[in-house]
């Protein structure tokens, strides 16, 4: 099979782009996780701000999209992608607006190991992500997206058990539950991008 | 780019009863909210039988598509509209099966509004939808759609953090926190609609 | 329209042995509603198995896929096909996860039901995928699908608003609901299987 040269590069800056700005979202999210409540307004306005910023990338790219007639990618990848990754921002600042709202006073050591999974996520993402026009050692960073979504999910189990077990207000375990399942999302929602950037990078082989 | 005479354009026409469709769903929606559980039943019975016509309209769009060879508008557009169509529905629908069955007695003021906005929304896809076929006018509603989805997702989150600070029973916290979840969906669903007409609309300019 | 003469046939193996896959899954998950927690440890092991099975059957189809050029039916139906087939097994899983972590002493008399309903919806995934290669007798297991489905919905619904009604713990319900949600939602994904499947053989008809 021949390729056309691709004229439109373009895409693969918006995905840079959208990588960096999970990246950005996913250290104040680890920060609220440490600093507990006395900054959490400002830290969710913050990937509110964030969050908006990631929506507009995603239209970008899909009015680019609908106005390109040669993609160096598969179409349905570049729109599948731009969704992914518009997704985990979203689920970032869903975990913080949880949070703040909740009053959560002091986050758990499982909420911070689970910030601290999503953080290492969105490295990854950028690390994969970057690589993806070149198709250079993009597949070792989608198998570790992988393996932080199986630990989150761990973490998230074994935290939301943790709930039942410990004699909690029931008030407490709703708040928390969601709060763990929203994070654990967060982490699904990166393996989703993962698997797209796998996909694009296996069909280019 | 030039485009082939379309044969078949009955896809509008279905749409544009899946779309009414969802109308008189949200109207049960409201009227629910509205008048207390008195008719409950009856009110969810009137939606489980819109559900079932919503049904039948996403079966015999994809039977049709199925046997169309050449479209009005893609492929997978049409089948993506029709699904996303069906699941407002269900949403609704699935809104007033959790008041009903989880025997709610007057439903509150934020309920009340968020069915306002389910309704607002579904007001504007079927304008959306049916400006669809000359393609007219149809991105004002899609932004409205999308404000009025940012509305909803507002008012559902104060109003679950309101639940846990006003000393509710735990009972109906997790009760309520699944309705406004539920209807809050309806509103991403009605944001789905909104942007696959809008990337069809673009593709067309 | 003419066919070519498809040259790989192997996908509809692999969508085979990712349906008995399931179905082994699904009779663990009946036993363990059955048995009580005297062998969940050991039940869920297994499940986590049959979980890594589907995992590498679906990364199968989807290599394959990236390297075939002429696919025997629709290179999206293949994929979608498998991620609905891996998300069975996943949701089957979860539902046992569930089970075990919360340390539910004797599943209720409804889990056992959707135990079951699960149990002959992966019967008919494993009629409907093996006879998908000649494209016969599809239909009738697909429309048996979409009867559990909804059957899966009622048991379910009743299920949570007796939660509610019985005066059980805030604990208990929570832990219960979640549980009833998962089982229904593995009954959602074998109705994305059975769609898939009848859009399928729509298309070849």
């Amino acid at each position: 099979m021949f390729r056309l040269i691709p004229r439109e590069e373009k895409f693969f800056e918006f995905f840079e782009k959208a990588a960096s700005n999970i990246l950005e979202g996913a250290r104040v999210l680890v920060q609220m996780t440490e600093e507990g409540n006395v900054n959490f307004q400002e830290r969710w306005k913050r990937l509110e701000e964030l969050e908006h910023v990631g929506d507009k990338i995603t239209h970008q790219i899909i009015r680019k999209l609908n106005r390109t007639f040669i993609t160096p990618i598969d179409r349905e990848d570049i729109h599948s992608l731009a969704v992914a990754l518009d997704d985990v921002m979203d689920l970032i600042e869903a975990s913080a607006v949880r949070m703040t709202l909740y009053k959560i006073k002091q986050p758990t050591e499982e909420a911070g190991k689970l910030a601290m999974v999503i953080l290492k996520s969105a490295e990854e993402i950028v690390k994969a992500v970057s690589n993806l026009e070149r198709m250079d050692d993009v597949m070792e960073h989608c198998i570790e997206i992988n393996r932080l979504e199986n630990m989150a999910d761990e973490i998230s189990r074994e935290a939301i058990a943790d709930l039942f077990d410990k004699g909690h207000d029931p008030m407490d375990v709703i708040k928390w539950k969601e709060i763990y399942e929203t994070m654990e999302m967060t982490t699904d929602a990166c393996e989703d991008v993962a698997n797209i950037v796998e996909s694009v990078a296996l069909k280019s082989t």
